[in-house]
């Protein structure tokens, strides 16, 4: 199961205050305590400096670099901010994350490639909205044609099926639980991932319906999530659902994780 | 989803100390609580009291008549127990449990037919243990040809398809989470049931891992649970997962259970 840390998001206000005030040991803290977490990938964002965000990025990568060992997620809306910051990274990151949309691409499949970067693909194009468990899949195929002719392997590639809030529809949650055990069928080799926050939209107890959202995921096959490990619910719901899933051998993750302090 | 509280059980040692004593409030207050964190069967057990098994269960469904308006669900391993409380219930009862074990079958469906009674039907037989899908499999489709041959509903049979410990393997837990799909699948109208403990057996955080099994079995499609309602996580998994398995219709119970504090 890989995890990716999110907590290091610009559009938290914390985050952003740090980035302003040039807080390096805040942001390191940030990104020590995903890592003792259970973290695999550091997620780092700056977009809400717009303007400015290639240089707080690269200040946010270089902060975290001396601070963790582990790899980053670079996540960013300008093609320009992901170019500008691959070169000073000492590990290969994931890139998040493409869509279908042309532009964006055709400008950061060649970085996929050239990086030997892992990439999140969210179910997403300009013509159509990925509600339905069949256009899910039909985006998730056109995603993978798009990876395979850049020549990148599929491996490397985690499609986000992407989710729709609860309150718009009941189905909502299914088609994306569906598509998960589709395309992990369907497209063997290839990972799934899955942001969490937008099924609670709207609701009560978010967390909690969070929570138990990535626990389904994982039934169904999701062996990715972008999240934060330092939720102790969150976390060991994910230990948890991993061990139910039959993908935890002897218990072991569990336990460790149990005596780490990590669940609740 | 029909949710057995299974607080009312003389393996607890609050409970069989309200029987001995014979604390008809405290019986009451236990059942009460059950009913209003959702419960909609009340199990009673009396069977810790070998040799007065009989009079103390008579005495337990009487307190928790005279209490709630809830049916009750009937759990004793002696048919003649069941047997001499059946008459003084109110409202059809569930009765808990058969297995395929022939003498019990014989003395306990007769029962179940006359009294209009739910019943448990447990994947245990005692030629094999039902460790993999397809014997969990056989022994529900062998239980489902004994309901009908008595002719009593497919709609009353529950089917608890059992789970052993994930400690014994990794794929304990999966087995019964596609069990319970394939049985909701081939035998149409019939319902399962899982109780829930034994999934952790030897593992720490036991009820992290039976509400996230839950949460597991409820996505693959069970539709009852043996539960104590009152534990506020592990009934707020069991309102979230519903919902997410679209099956709560514009999240209406999902809503209803926030406003009466019942989540977690």
């Amino acid at each position: 199961m890989l995890i990716i840390g999110e907590r290091i998001n610009s559009s938290r206000k914390s985050i952003s205050g740090a980035i302003s005030s040039g807080d390096r040991e805040f942001i390191q803290q940030e990104a020590n305590l995903q890592a003792a977490a259970g973290a695999s990938y550091i997620d780092v964002n700056a977009a809400a400096f717009v303007g400015e965000e290639i240089e707080k990025l690269k200040w946010v990568v270089d902060a975290v670099q001396q601070g963790t060992d582990l790899p980053l997620c670079i996540d960013s809306p300008d093609p320009e901010a992901i170019r500008a910051v691959l070169p000073m990274l000492r590990k290969p990151p994931m890139i998040n994350s493409i869509t279908l949309e042309p532009d964006r691409l055709e400008r950061i499949l060649p970085l996929v490639a050239q990086y030997r970067a892992k990439v999140i693909g969210l179910c997403q194009s300009d013509e159509v909205m990925a509600e339905s468990t069949e256009t899910k899949i039909e985006l998730a195929g056109r995603l993978v044609g798009k990876i395979k002719e850049a020549g990148i392997p599929l491996d490397d590639l985690y499609i986000d099926p992407l989710v729709y809030p609860l309150g718009t529809g009941a189905t909502s949650a299914q088609s994306t639980l569906e598509a998960i055990e589709l395309i992990m069928k369907e497209f063997p080799g290839v990972h799934t991932t899955c942001g969490l926050t937008n099924v609670s939209h709207g609701l009560p107890s978010r967390k909690l319906v969070n929570r138990t959202f990535l626990t389904a995921c994982i039934i169904r096959g999701l062996d990715s999530a972008i999240m934060d490990p330092t939720d102790k619910l969150l976390y060991g719901a994910l230990r948890a659902a991993v061990m139910i899933a039959g993908r935890d051998d002897f218990c072991m993750e569990f336990i460790q994780a149990f005596r780490a302090g990590l669940l609740e």
